[in-house]
């Protein structure tokens, strides 16, 4: 069960509110890299948690940490918001820097919320779940973790350098804070479970997988490997510790696939069926040519 | 520029054709852990690579060998569904696998596909595009490319245990080599770039950021520490070498926040506008009862 | 800030697992009924509120009561997985009920997520934020809430009667209980605000309303008023008092409308174009046809 | 069957064509609160629509109205696109309220539609038909329409609002009187059914829904009931007239969930699984830490 | 504005009622093959129609049928969910037909509508209204009211042979008619145009574009011309009669794409910023290997 | 399998970079008429393709051409973006213009790439892969890829129109003349299958379809025929030269649906159910109204 206190978990404080940057903030709230996707991907990932019950009270405390920051920045985009122009009449079109604010603006700050945030990011596009990850491997949901998180950063970074509020900035610096430490925390579990942890998952036996591809870097391009010769990726031993890197030309184990006719009662063309004469006479032609050529 | 043989990367059989098969193997096709998803990532971030050039050819390299694991794939969808039951009728409802598998099927695979694969997952949730991380930090991008493959690999080993069919179990073994090989490869980068990488992105000063709270793990548990107390992530050295783990018991350092009334001109109701009775009312309410509690 | 003592609020117990009503309980969690709509939309109304303090607070309250919602759900799901089939093999193919269990399973449960819930509906859609409605407006917001509850206890009822789990029984009466109390807060709210509350917005003056048509029912069937007259909804006071129904046949106010030609720079086809020949030409063809007709 | 006169249910009329009003009024097209959702809501649940059929005829009559409102709006979104800039050319960009104008514009009215609207919001989001509220349950339906209808009253009293354009105001007064009558008649219809239509549905015995819970408010806030004493969601009788408030603190009625080990066959990490040496190891960690504490 | 009789335009006859029928009759409702589809498709195309008054008059008339078509579909879905079973008690999951069925079904026809039709697909996909298209250009759009119709008459077959319900397959042969219909007509609008359509848009003057590679098809396969040898799309006219087909084997005109450095500002990683001594120590490596290779 | 040799299909040039122009040049990366939608679509539908080899093979060279395109234009949204505005800093507000470019701008390519591409639309939609149409036949994919490049070479000639930017302008007419080739290719296919392809598909029977309305023009406008009359789609020969084209007055061919009390178990509200008093009341005033009308 979950409780509240009804503080802010950081005192939000605004200097000069700019609805610009409440736009640039929904980023932060309803964007990929933002707060409710780390907060219930981390809920997700602790309710289904199975083994060591330390990793799902881990989970659980950060996932729950994670709603106060959701409520900090909206309460942040609403502060923003203050004093924001609501209507398009003549006097502000004419002044070129109100106006060109009020253009810029998320219109659904003025038409849906009344100047309040919503779970959407900075163009507006609402949160969608299938971004909460959340595999039962423990392994997996870390690195997901730690890329949720190192995106999450690199994203308050950049807003922390696109406002020049003194309020704004010193809340960014605590999510940056915060950022880092789950980026830590995270590591420091795959680091916990060592280096047999991989490859994800550990519970698939290596001997069943394909031994001639499992640690070969594929070149596709067609100068050969080039500037890929002697990288940490094509030569020594792999991070697992398991395998040594090595590369290779890619070449096709396969043929061309060929589905042959289409069965009449999936209703293509008749042309694409057997049987008929223009199918046919199609793929007649196809054999010349393959022939010839 | 891009180029094809026309040849499948891995020769695909299929022995014992299963429609219910096909319908799992679109996660690996259109899932947020299957082939677009990673092609697509890889592509974009590539494409909008800057530094050093090594990167950005490695990530091709890769991205390209990916559209041929979406080409083998989906062929595997059209052999699987060769002789799948595409009508109801009678006889086979009234034959319980027949008609048990016909219930199962994805019935995109018969209505709008005719017996191929399309580029949803194994509900039939179109892939969209949101999934493609690509953040223009390469160790970012790095941790999200760990991650897909990691729930990649797994959801490989998921598939690999649910059919009993030879060439499909021989066709995911290949899948499962490359997402080891994939994994190792992306970490390799991370370990090349070395602890100073972290944290995520490292130009940003962390002297900016917020020093009291950049190593400490927070506590949002009513029962406190518990078993967080002496955790890799709650004590020693952090993955970073740049500061040490600590606990602490989370508490608010800001306030209740108060947005105040409503402006008129936001179309609440009246109640929540100043200088309303209603609004007053209400607000002398809420200040009696404060200070009574 | 939040806290947890990641206990659960309702204590879950599951009899006879069943996957296929793991797939059904999804739809109380990512659903548009469900539990993360309510918990977020309650969220975000309450991080938006502006006026009286008890409702911001009401609507805390109850937020946070929904995050416990969402997690006995999710543990609802993992243990109505537990022995779930997660193979194709022959053996469980030729069973027919245990083939119809599996070939009926959301195969994510399987493929992504290791038997544990995810934030999707009961057809795997992945629950989108688009659906929290937090209109700044409480009257607005309150209705939206009953929406929700009705709907909620709804789908909870259906779900109580689909099962014959006693487990999942109990659970499911103990959720309906909090939908009826839910759905009895927000009406009460309504109460409070008394019908002047209507129409919402109320700090819209009706004066600027279009007053000939703000309590007419429309008739737009084509054999008249019929079974509409004499009804609660055409006939009477309404129900804010402030107008008395009536009933129109509709009818247009307005004329055909037409756009005119395509501006060149926009790119339509010339014969969209004012000046070219063809454009001419159907134009008096249109003129002619309408002066016969 | 359907029919049109071709003809505008409102005369619109345009002034000072404004292509940022034309992306504002775009939210009243695809938006939630739009008209696209209301006209096929309505028509769903006519289309569904079981029991007595003088209300399918009453949803009939209005979603039928509603294909009227789109067309006008969708009429007026072109007209307020005339004269708008298509190009970024330097002469505008130089302009510093030209150049404000075309950068705040829906680029797609230049680059998609040619100037004419389309079904999506004020940010371009495509309207879904998730949002097609129909549970076929009559009373849960009339609350989904009030929502509806509430907040698309206040989104077109805030357009009003927004715009200086005479003729744009006549229209929405005209639309704003329709969701006047509107809400009113779906609240009829709730009068009608008489205060036993709660909770929703009642066609599910309270008998059977848990009755310690039903009626009592949960307080989740650690500083106990606070402002939420005597409200009317706190004391008295509820809105059924079946129940009265009470108040109770919220706490947990059930333990911390243990969904125990991960099957091996499911792929989680092995650390995860019953027998391996680290699952055990890190069990007995979490068992000693619990006594502990 | 618009009216309805109340009638279906088919009288739609369900003989054997069948949950699993309902169920891909969704495809045809809110499928991207489906009437909603082309209902929205042709209003928004009517809606910003300029030119001719004819082509909207066409629109609309074909637009306004479809209404009727989601009409009849969404009661055919109704009819076919009779009698649908709505619980998993522990009878129907031991009957291997009935249990199959069950687990076959929608589960919101039970949970979400109560046994009626919703806009999604045969998955449950919602309808989303990206799939509107309405360019503005009438050639373009009659290509793509073609596609829609060709895909929707593939669709209706595809069920059409599904289905050994006599009332369905009538049903069915009507829908299928209309389907026949709407292809001739948009393609008749074609023909009027004339060959002088093409290519879409024909506004845009094709000496403008770039005359080296507008006729040519490409060569991108690694064997060379092949089976493309003489093909009506390699030889010959092409269908505008403006232009004469090649045959070109593709080669780049660019160079590698060189984005340089990344600005500091934007927060990728040092080692991919100019004048840190890690992106110094990389690029050298890059050019090294480069001049080597 | 595919490959490729790391350089651009067109040489790339941006002489005045402008954020602005980056966002539209997002509509081409990842809008509907985009590049990510050809090369997908063009891949599903080789890769499930059946019958005649050539087909396939006529995709694939088409697909692989794709990719380049993304890819062109990925590297022309970044350069677009070279020294785009990143703060909102002060100095840069009062600056209208400056100001102007930075409100207008995608904050994505800010927050989110860095300065670069993603495959999300001028609006920041991302694209998602239900618009990739593959229907497994060749006829309807030809309309469906007709369609594609019609609304693409419009939106190319409209982004042509746009800038100002001789670099840009070079790159576009290159597209423009690709979409001409590529509407060419398709349309040749059609014409190689000659009128018999019609109507799509051509493998179900016409005469299984409903005769009497398979060549109606329906008139659904209250005024009747009107300019409908002798226009091309409503007399003489049809495209496929099989039927000859009539109009018909639309009328029902049906009754009104009556679906029924509904089920108790599927928990409507009492009243729509059969046999509760206020059913009973509400069935006779409706059969009472219905006789009188």
């Amino acid at each position: 069960m979950y409780y509240t206190d009804k503080k802010l978990q950081w005192n939000v404080r605004v200097d000069k509110p700019n609805p610009i940057f409440a736009r640039m903030l929904q980023q932060a709230i309803g964007g990929v890299e933002g707060e409710i996707r780390v907060c219930m991907q981390y809920f997700f990932q602790a309710w289904g948690s199975r083994g060591p019950a330390k990793y799902r009270d881990m989970l659980l405390n950060t996932a729950t940490e994670e709603i106060a920051h959701i409520e900090f920045l909206a309460t942040a985009v609403a502060m923003n918001l203050e004093k924001a122009p609501v209507s398009l009449q003549e006097e502000i079109s004419k002044d070129s820097i109100g106006g060109s604010v009020l253009n810029g603006m998320d219109m659904r700050h003025i038409l849906s919320t009344g100047l309040s945030a919503y779970p959407g990011n900075s163009n507006g596009v609402p949160f969608d779940m299938s971004h909460i990850y959340a595999s039962g491997n423990i392994a997996g949901d870390m690195y997901c973790n730690v890329a949720a998180e190192a995106t999450g950063r690199t994203l308050a970074a950049r807003l922390y350098h696109a406002t020049d509020d003194d309020g704004m900035k010193e809340m960014l610096a605590f999510n940056i804070a915060r950022d880092t430490m789950h980026q830590e925390q995270w590591l420091a579990v795959l680091e916990e479970l060592g280096p047999t942890h991989l490859p994800v998952p550990n519970s698939f036996p290596q001997s069943m997988e394909n031994k001639d591809f499992n640690y070969s870097f594929l070149i596709t391009t067609t100068d050969g490997v080039g500037n890929q010769a002697d990288q940490p990726w094509t030569t020594g031993d792999a991070p697992d510790t398991k395998g040594k890197f090595n590369v290779k030309v890619a070449s096709p184990l396969g043929h061309e696939p060929n589905l042959g006719f289409g069965r009449p009662d999936t209703f293509g063309q008749k042309e694409q069926s057997e049987g008929t004469v223009s199918g046919a006479v199609n793929r007649v032609k196809d054999a010349v040519t393959t022939i010839v050529s």
